[in-house]
């Protein structure tokens, strides 16, 4: 039985749409335990169903988004996100959820739940969506766990991606990419000169060559590989970039007299579905990849729907065995 | 009388469409010599109109958009980019225009123009538009220009940004950002953290912070500093989002049926304007700051308008007197 912890204080909308997301899952995943963390009474509100797959464990503290990462994990023993973790690590749940304060999950993911021997660095990863491409979506690692790489940290996170999306998203021999700002291999800073030999020589990496941040959304790689400051400039740039775009689309119908505001109700359905299609968060949510259990983590605006998929996405994580064939994998290389 | 060294044979369209933009602009701007180098019997097959202010140098060379950039100009010495190049240095010109290979003008900046005294790094800086922000536009310094930047190259690049947005684009006391992984000034890589300190302690720079990637396109800085390998990443998101969103929206549109075809039709005035609000070349062309003379670069797509607009936007770099200036205060400080 998967067994998932669930820091249910986390996240702008916590607890509600945390226990609202729990229980549409939990009644759909019935061999699947759901243990919510945090304030019992808070919980109990919006536990509108008695399930008997969903646990609440009440924690006294919360971790705030603004509290500082490592000091907030350390002093608030009593944490929902804390005591979720050390669930973990003590084999009472597979996995741990949160949208909650992104610092302090990456450290709990590392000093509670804790790195699998040989990593390294643990990074974070997102699944992305691709668009006029032929694949469905696309992993990049690191997004932001770390700041400062070094070029054997790259090399792993392309083991990394490729035991997940390899596990997890079903892909045969996995391609890898590197990021970089060309496509010959002679192009680069320092460090992606250095990590294009390295992944070039790893046989168990399938790795295509260096990629560009302009053909991202097409999917030019199963896996890009990157820095965690580098990584984080470009998923935030994606983000941003999709909402500038389209409020301006908004503003210039709303704007531009009878003949476009027509067209605007017209076209409302089409909106809608591309909006959803830009919410990568359908495609889960990014997961801590190099710690001994997944540490998976939501946007923190995540409503019941994003909860959903991203609890469905651990499930499968857990059953695909990942993590067990990453600990194989890099105890014996 | 500004008088631009213009390399017609550089850019998917060339020379035909630099020619064309050319004449557009001479016409416009009489005052102003328009020099142009390259295959002059191509040349004068565009040259429609005989016009006082544009000239025609012949050159027997040309480098392509594959030419490895520093071995290309070092020794095609009859390239037109390269005698455009000269001609600068040399006082002929007092700017160079190219819509041909990045690396090879970067190369003819750096090693034909010649760096102004004091700058370590010049740095490749496009205009970005505004989106559902107060400003127009804001600069962002380096973009490709130098993969693996120092400390104190990209406090230089702060100062060269507020010059220019001073300078040519007439903002009053420019604030300058820090492109970070978070606003908190604790945030960051070795690098980012260390700027962080160097753009605080210079009382040359107006300095508001870090500034997110996410926030980018809603212009949080006259003046966004960062380093060339991740500059070029987000600006090459930037591009990719939007052309991918466009496309998508597109087929979208097309699939769904009569009423959003209908739409479509009706839409179609609304979605041109936002593709060419999209399309920061009329912003434009990236200028390569810190050479004694300015070297703007415009995309390898250039067509008459972009060349048209690049041109305007040299014109006003000479006249502010921005290079003159620079080099007093590298010289003075």
């Amino acid at each position: 039985m998967v067994r998932i912890a669930i820091d249910a204080m986390g996240g702008d909308f916590a607890p509600e749409k945390i226990v609202a997301g729990v229980i549409k899952t939990a009644k759909e995943l019935t061999d699947t335990e759901f243990q919510l963390y945090g304030d019992e009474a808070a919980i109990r509100t919006y536990l509108t169903e008695e399930l008997a797959n969903i646990k609440v464990i009440h924690c006294s503290e919360k971790i705030k988004s603004d509290d500082e990462p490592v000091r907030s994990i350390r002093r608030k023993k009593d944490a929902s996100m804390v005591v979720a973790a050390k669930a973990v690590k003590e084999g009472q749940a597979d996995a741990l959820f949160s949208a909650g304060n992104t610092g302090a999950l990456l450290a709990s993911g590392l000093f509670i739940v804790g790195r699998i021997k040989g990593i390294d660095r643990p990074g974070l990863m997102p699944v992305l969506p691709v668009f006029n491409g032929d694949k469905q979506q696309f992993v990049m690692m690191d997004v932001g766990a770390n700041a400062d790489c070094k070029p054997h940290h790259l090399e792993q996170f392309g083991i990394l991606g490729t035991y997940y999306s390899q596990y997890v998203l079903g892909v045969k021999n996995p391609t890898v990419g590197l990021l970089n700002n060309g496509t010959e291999s002679t192009k680069g800073n320092e460090l992606t000169k250095e990590v294009h030999q390295l992944l070039t020589a790893n046989e168990a990496i399938n790795f295509i060559g260096n990629v560009e941040a302009r053909e991202l959304l097409q999917g030019p790689a199963d896996v890009v590989v990157t820095d965690g400051f580098t990584g984080n400039a470009v998923l935030k740039t994606i983000e941003g970039t999709a909402i500038a775009l389209l409020k301006t689309m908004k503003k210039s119908i709303l704007s531009s007299g009878l003949k476009a505001k027509l067209g605007a109700v017209l076209l409302k359905p089409t909106f809608k579905k591309i909006k959803s299609s830009v919410n990568y968060e359908e495609f889960g949510g990014a997961v801590l990849l190099g710690v001994k259990g997944p540490v998976v983590k939501a946007h923190g605006t995540a409503d019941e729907t994003t909860v959903y998929y991203t609890l469905k996405q651990i499930q499968t994580i857990v059953t695909s065995n990942v993590i067990t064939d990453l600990v194989d994998y890099f105890e014996n290389n």
